[in-house]
């Protein structure tokens, strides 16, 4: 169904996902197209962006932010138009960012968005990737907590996706080895001939582990963590004295209903961490590095046109497809950055 | 037996531990006292210092720092005088901190070992304890990786120790609250009283975790980790977003033969790591900070000169009963930093 011009679709929370989601926890809701307060402006989705932290605000175990409620419109980043505005700053068509959520038409303060930088007007998208958080979310945890040194090597999985292949172009741009981690060959041999990873390894081969330590012949100096479990496991007895663990996400166990079985190595990593003095760290990039946006976006936008940046993006086709895509992200089965084409970009 | 003129008795590695050292992994051996070569001091040892690294160095498994081998002298820093000079620095008499090991005479390169600040010679120990490595190693995590600000809560086990008690004086000076753990009530009681911890929880307690809890209303915003097992455990959901954890040991694990019983806490701890965004950082003292050593020295001494730090020693009388002290330093029951006598001071 596309999108009407009377009717605001909004993809709500329906349940709580025990495990990994399912389509049944969501619910999609016809409503009216809401109207603008003074110093609101009405915007019209076209581009909604997906990403693994999702999957946390769906749930209300404690967390950095608080989840959505049941019933609530799903929480998510969107690249929209201005339909109309009582907002001094901004008129009918313009290009914004904000955080609307999962819907048609949102009302919103106008001071809440952001004006489209003009350079991306015929690549809107590029906003809700390597121009926006996520490329935010690879500069800053890879530069200020993994401060890769020339030489040193980065390893990075998920490394077709926005923030993966990121950490791996700006870790080259440093001057680094480069080691890249997928789900399957396709996006290994992609990793390699169009992100400039030196190594791509597959993490469903079975020697995967002994590939990786091959790849890596140096050790590991900065592992940039997103998906946790048997890469970490891969990773560990690889990492370099002094190594660098910038912790940016840890998909692969955001479904997991029950810790692993044991034994329990917790003092493992602990013994880890002193006998190797590693530097692991946790971040959330607005939280933690809102104040130095503009530095991101002043470098990436630098390198980005000069044409050092490759990107690469998975579109779905309308909103009421956007539950199955976040299935699917959560399962590695997207290829690049997850983006829902939600309404015409006209 | 005390020290001889003649016979230089050597503490050296017989067997390698399983689980906890006993008596038999060490054998006592007597030389007869070396000579200085060109270049060389002959030291004879007045104080050993005992730390809980020493466990580390008794295993061959892989580590920072190369195990002594079977046969070897034990490893471990002492002050020492000195007994014949062939280094145009040193005289007879002076006294030196120096990587001698567990033995009455040691010759050893003139440029290796340090004469002592001749503001302790009244107290040479000293320069093993608050104003040496422990000292340095307290001053170091604490400050530059836990970064304590005013306000914030710190806490420390193995309080009435030399490293323990140092980080709960440096954060009171830097205006925290200091929360300290020890066994038993008289050194929860010593920390209070002696050391100026806020508070002192006795990890024996049956509700141990409940204690800490309440004397950290605040929650911990600095963990200085010497211990590790069922303090961090209890320190764990105390923890605040952003906590920093400067790793400096594991005591309560350097003995153990085997992983614990599952599940595998290894997800739980990288997930708090990402939700709560915390820093985890290992670090070796003089590895990491050698070359910060005069700025440790310079503060501590102006501290210690204005008496505003206190400390506790535990001796133990004669070189031959090094290891028993050991063996009860890993388990605690040392109250104080210890220090083994193995000569006269005059």
């Amino acid at each position: 169904m596309s999108q009407s011009k009377t009717v605001n679709r909004r993809l709500v929370l329906a349940s709580r996902p025990h495990g990994a989601p399912t389509a049944e926890n969501f619910r999609q809701e016809e409503h009216p197209i809401p109207q603008a307060d003074e110093g609101q402006v009405v915007l019209r989705t076209v581009f909604l962006s997906l990403d693994p932290y999702m999957r946390g605000r769906m749930s209300d175990a404690p967390s950095y932010a608080a989840p959505v409620q049941i019933g609530e419109v799903m929480t998510g980043g969107a690249v929209s138009r201005v339909v109309s505005s009582r907002h001094p700053d901004f008129q009918e068509g313009d290009w914004v960012l904000g955080s609307t959520g999962w819907q048609d038409y949102s009302a919103v303060a106008g001071d809440s968005v952001k004006k489209l930088d003009p350079r991306i007007a015929d690549h809107p998208s590029l906003a809700l990737g390597v121009l926006g958080m996520p490329g935010f979310t690879a500069f800053m945890g890879l530069l200020d907590i993994g401060d890769p040194q020339p030489g040193e090597t980065v390893v990075v999985a998920a490394a077709t996706g926005p923030v993966g292949s990121l950490v791996g172009q700006i870790a080259k741009i440093k001057g680094c080895r480069a080691v890249g981690i997928a789900g399957g060959e396709e996006k290994c041999r992609y990793a390699q001939e169009e992100f400039g990873f030196d190594a791509c390894i597959d993490h469903r081969a079975e020697d995967f582990a002994e590939q990786l330590k091959a790849a890596c012949p140096d050790g590991i100096d900065v592992y940039y963590e997103n998906v946790g479990g048997k890469v970490f496991d891969a990773v560990m007895p690889l990492l370099n004295t002094k190594a660098r663990i910038p912790v940016c996400g840890l998909v692969s166990q955001y479904n997991a209903t029950n810790l692993p079985d044991g034994p329990d190595r917790l003092p493992l990593l602990a013994g880890m961490i002193l006998r190797k003095r590693l530097r692991v760290q946790g971040f959330i990039i607005f939280d933690d590095y809102g104040h130095r946006y503009d530095e991101f976006a002043a470098q990436m936008g630098e390198w980005f046109d000069a044409g050092k940046i490759a990107f690469r993006e998975d579109i779905t086709e309308g909103l009421e497809n956007a539950p199955d895509a976040l299935i699917g992200l959560l399962e590695g089965k997207n290829f690049g950055k997850v983006v829902v084409r939600v309404g015409e970009d006209e």
